[in-house]
């Protein structure tokens, strides 16, 4: 049922989607769906939560690193591939913020979003750094929809997405920290 | 009645602002505003349309120029310019695609932002170059929206935009190129 939300999602955006519709996309009654998820709100949590759930454990790994290179890198890799492998999921959540923000604005999910971003900028970072910082989570969530990049694979995408990011930075690439 | 209605999308929406409350707004009947522009893509249009125009003079002027830089920096500064002088607009803009795709992804819009792309990324770009590009676009939306640059005044917000739109791009400052 998830899998046809989403599907339904990127078709028709969450608020072009209803109930009526998953129900019809998986051949069940709206009753039937309506018993697992009384409201579309929940389905909409059920498709997103394992993508935050993941975005929860990258950050936290990220966190018991030390220096603030090895802690962004850490950081931005994990965001890259989630955003990569979920990149149907990330358009959805790009598309309808009318729906998603008053849903995904959680205290809990500020607070991830305020360390993740303390990852990327490090502790104390100036002006240059925080407009990068705020640039790469624009930059992520346009690039999974963007008609210029459907070419590429998911490696190339992650590739390019990455150095670019690290452009922004100024990390160095990791082979040549070693 | 525009400025009405930029303020009311940026509060509500585009989707959750109706002639009524347009009418309300300026203290008019609903049928004046009805007279005006007959439904709400109308009134969304007139909003929106001098940046569109905008846009197209700054994609215009930078085509004149000869070399990838020249072109790039070019417009690169325009448009940032423009998303920087029109904060909330481009807030509005980035925040209903759902009602706003459909009434600028016109075949004029798609050939414009072709062209943009051009400037930036250059004739014939590798594929770093066309998700630096990408990213550029997305960054700059975001950039507008987002509460950690809230504090920024409008030159420091252009300034860290464009130096950190040049290093995506890998464009020198002009500074350093005379």
């Amino acid at each position: 049922m998830l899998a046809a939300a989403l599907d339904l999602f990127s078709r028709h955006g969450v608020s072009g989607t209803s109930l009526q519709m998953i129900a019809d996309e998986i051949g069940v009654t709206k009753a039937a769906v309506y018993h697992q998820f009384p409201c579309k709100d929940d389905i909409v949590h059920a498709v997103i939560a394992p993508a935050l759930e993941q975005l929860g454990r990258v950050t936290a790994e990220a966190e018991r690193l030390r220096g603030r290179s090895a802690r962004a890198e850490a950081v931005l890799a994990g965001i890259v591939d989630l955003v990569v492998r979920n990149r149907r999921l990330t358009a959805v959540m790009h598309s309808d913020p009318a729906i998603l923000d008053p849903l995904f604005r959680t205290p809990q999910m500020q607070e991830l979003e305020r360390r993740v971003f303390e990852l990327l900028a490090g502790p104390d970072p100036d002006a240059e750094a925080l407009t990068a910082t705020v640039m790469i989570s624009g930059g992520l969530m346009v690039a999974t929809t963007s008609p210029f990049l459907e070419g590429f694979d998911e490696d190339a995408l992650r590739a390019h997405l990455l150095s670019n990011a690290r452009r922004l930075l100024r990390l160095r690439p990791p082979a040549a920290r070693s």
